[in-house]
């Protein structure tokens, strides 16, 4: 085959980062009003103005018209769970009680043949319907769930991160493994799946109420074992929780170091949700190079609290965004970052369009260590692209009738926006599926 | 034309409520697996099991199946904004900013021809395909908005509650009216529109800060000579604006006080947004039976602070719910009741599914004193009805795969629903377009 008929590029409104819009401002985003992506072999080949590139393509080139829809590097949601998309919208009840009346409950059928399969394809439907193309996936304690998950995600050809849940206490006997088995299932993962074609490992502790010394103890040796997986888990997302991990680990300093202790913090933690931090521990996070993983949608519906995104900027700790399925409601990175600018309009703080659309492409590509094959549209980057009409609701296409510039037509998008605005995805260069836009009811006045 | 011909009867899984679930528990709802709602001159005639009623209908009645969707009835929503549809998503300010940066501009072009007109069909459009029968709305300051609305309304038979905004200063000049001007402008509005049809006229002096003493007085004034009238105003809903109220009234004892001196707090009198309420507050509301009415998604996004619905309801205060279009950012109860859950966990407050119902439907209607007329399917209200699929979205099906019962489902309508889920909407027994399903992309996993 021909190598140039395999060439396809993308026409449209162009949006992606270079920098960060918190810190650089204009300077951080590129936008071309006509241009083109050119792809081939999943990745970004050229990337610029319609005009310069088109006469350079060849003639059996495939040129897919998607103006005037905005296209921007596909989404990058930093934490969910895999098991919960059945558990998501379950009610009335703070984190502990959440987990042990619903979570503990559904988790355990991922034990059923098939059942994990049947969540994955659902999942990553759901993902790439939503714009989202790379996510960190905690599975279930059951080694074949994320066999299950790598096994589709790479049949899928996406970029994703994914790790079996270590738990060896405090849940259901059939959720819990032990510290040897989870060390040697989690190895045995890691040794099939980390670097094969697009899938990454992450080293999964659920959460130090749930995993003994001993577990801590294994995973922080795969860690030092595997220092390019992840580690991924859950911190200070709540006051019962955080009293229980400091009693059940007494010599640690706090919470956050529990973790440390483990050698589990570090430039590669993922770590959930940050909201209720001491001054101590946000140096730590600092110092380790540790991410906050912020989930705005999940800290509203359990009633967490507030993540402080302008202090963790302060102390300089890294921060990435995620939807938390199934504690969050939504699977868009776009109603994610609306409520996020919620939460940090209830404390004074103001997150333009610009932050939010940064914050779910180009930040959590850093916060993930993967700018440089994701994240972008730079050239040599991975194809993993969104195509977004911020026009697809009759809502939003009445209200952009009065946007005046580009960044007020973001912040509608972000403000209003979710998985009915995702027009096309693309993964490595291939679009999945097809997204009708929405039905036109009432489109016109009665 | 023959009387029999004209009935119509809804069959489907029927829903509304006789008590408030927060007391009454379980007795408060009504539900019937497989129900008719028979419907004669724009009124429900008879409700029950279907296989009673079915027996009992002429053969000429128009039975329309819904099955397995839910019946209730129509959304109520009590306070918007007409002339803020394109001011919904507008950046980055607190209220006092976000007025004079954003609104007070958008509310001046109300002033051309046609244009109140485009934003009444396009807000009806879209309320009625959210499934809202009922909306307590304000207008902008011009006479003519209130007559656009009520025409449109009247066109469409809705049964809508409106009221032209009295400002008389602290606004830019192309705002303002006058003591003098708003109270006869008011006048005639009311002689024209009060009671006429389904149009029901609100007293609406925008808030303390924008009305002078004589402004007020006048709209206190009216509100005695109209005692079934509403009134329509804003309270304590940003620190910066209760400084200003207070400060321009010094007499007062307090906010509440302002508006209590003036005859504008009474049972007809709608509150929004009551964040900030001091105990004296409370209770003035508490004794005048004023209603407050919490906006969470408004709330929110403009970052006012948290509604305390528990207090409220202890200190014997008559509560609504509202979007508060354009500081709220849907114009679904759905969504504004799934915010309202997520403001009421931060606050450790539980709302059911049955309560959040509850209170978009029969618990509106006795805060607004319209439970005689709408809000229930009980025989003898009008019949302003909404079809639901609670299983319209692919993440809404895939998660009620595993609902155990009636609540479960509830509970997650409430929490990922939004105007998808409106299946239909019919006002005072007539069908209002056709509301597809939502597009099946990916429907059938990749």
């Amino acid at each position: 085959m021909n190598e140039d008929r395999r060439l396809r590029a993308l026409r449209g409104r162009l949006l992606w980062f270079v920098g960060d819009p918190e810190t650089s401002g204009d300077a951080a985003h590129r936008f071309i009003g006509d241009g083109l992506v050119v792809i081939a072999d999943g990745l970004i080949k050229a990337v610029g103005a319609a005009s310069e590139l088109l006469p350079t393509l060849p003639e059996e080139a495939e040129i897919v018209d998607h103006r005037p829809n905005l296209i921007m590097p596909g989404f990058i949601d930093a934490h969910l769970h895999m098991p919960q998309t059945q558990v998501i919208a379950s009610y009335g009840a703070p984190l502990m009680e959440w987990l042990n009346k619903y979570t503990f409950v559904e988790e355990q059928k991922l034990a059923q043949q098939g059942h994990p399969e049947k969540l994955t394809r659902f999942l990553l439907d759901e993902l790439l319907a939503s714009g989202t193309t790379t996510a960190a996936v905690y599975c279930s304690v059951h080694r074949q769930s994320a066999e299950a998950f790598f096994a589709e995600s790479e049949r899928r050809n996406t970029r994703m991160i994914a790790g079996k849940v270590m738990m060896d206490r405090n849940a259901p006997a059939a959720l819990t493994d032990t510290a040897e088995s989870s060390y040697a299932d989690s190895k045995a993962l890691i040794e099939r799946w980390h670097g094969r074609g697009r899938q990454l490992y992450a080293i999964t502790p659920r959460f130090a109420v749930t995993s003994t010394p001993e577990q801590l103890a294994a995973a922080g040796r795969l860690a030092s074992e595997h220092p390019d997986c992840f580690v991924q888990t859950h911190i200070n997302e709540n006051q019962a929780e955080i009293s229980l991990a400091c009693q059940l680990y007494p010599n640690a300093d706090d919470y956050a170091g529990i973790y440390r202790d483990y050698g589990l913090l570090g430039r590669q933690s993922l770590m959930g949700h940050c909201i209720h931090m001491t001054k101590h521990e946000w140096r730590a996070f600092a110092e380790a190079g540790a991410v906050a993983v912020f989930c705005p949608t999940s800290n509203l519906f359990l009633g967490s609290g507030l993540f402080d995104w302008a202090r963790a900027k302060r102390e300089g700790v890294r921060v990435a965004v995620a939807t938390d399925i199934g504690g969050g409601t939504s699977y868009s990175m776009l109603r994610t970052m609306a409520e996020a600018y919620k939460v940090l309009q209830l404390q004074g703080q103001s997150l333009s369009a610009f932050a939010a659309l940064h914050a779910i492409t180009r930040g959590n590509a850093v916060a993930l260590g993967l700018d440089h094959l994701i994240g972008s549209l730079e050239p040599g980057r991975e194809a993993d692209v969104v195509v977004l009409d911020p026009a697809a609701t009759r809502a939003m296409a009445h209200r952009l009738e009065t946007a005046r510039d580009l960044a007020e037509e973001l912040f509608v998008l972000v403000t209003l926006g979710d998985e009915r605005n995702v027009a096309a995805t693309y993964v490595a260069g291939e679009r999945v599926g097809d997204q009708p836009s929405t039905p036109p009811f009432l489109a016109k006045s009665i």
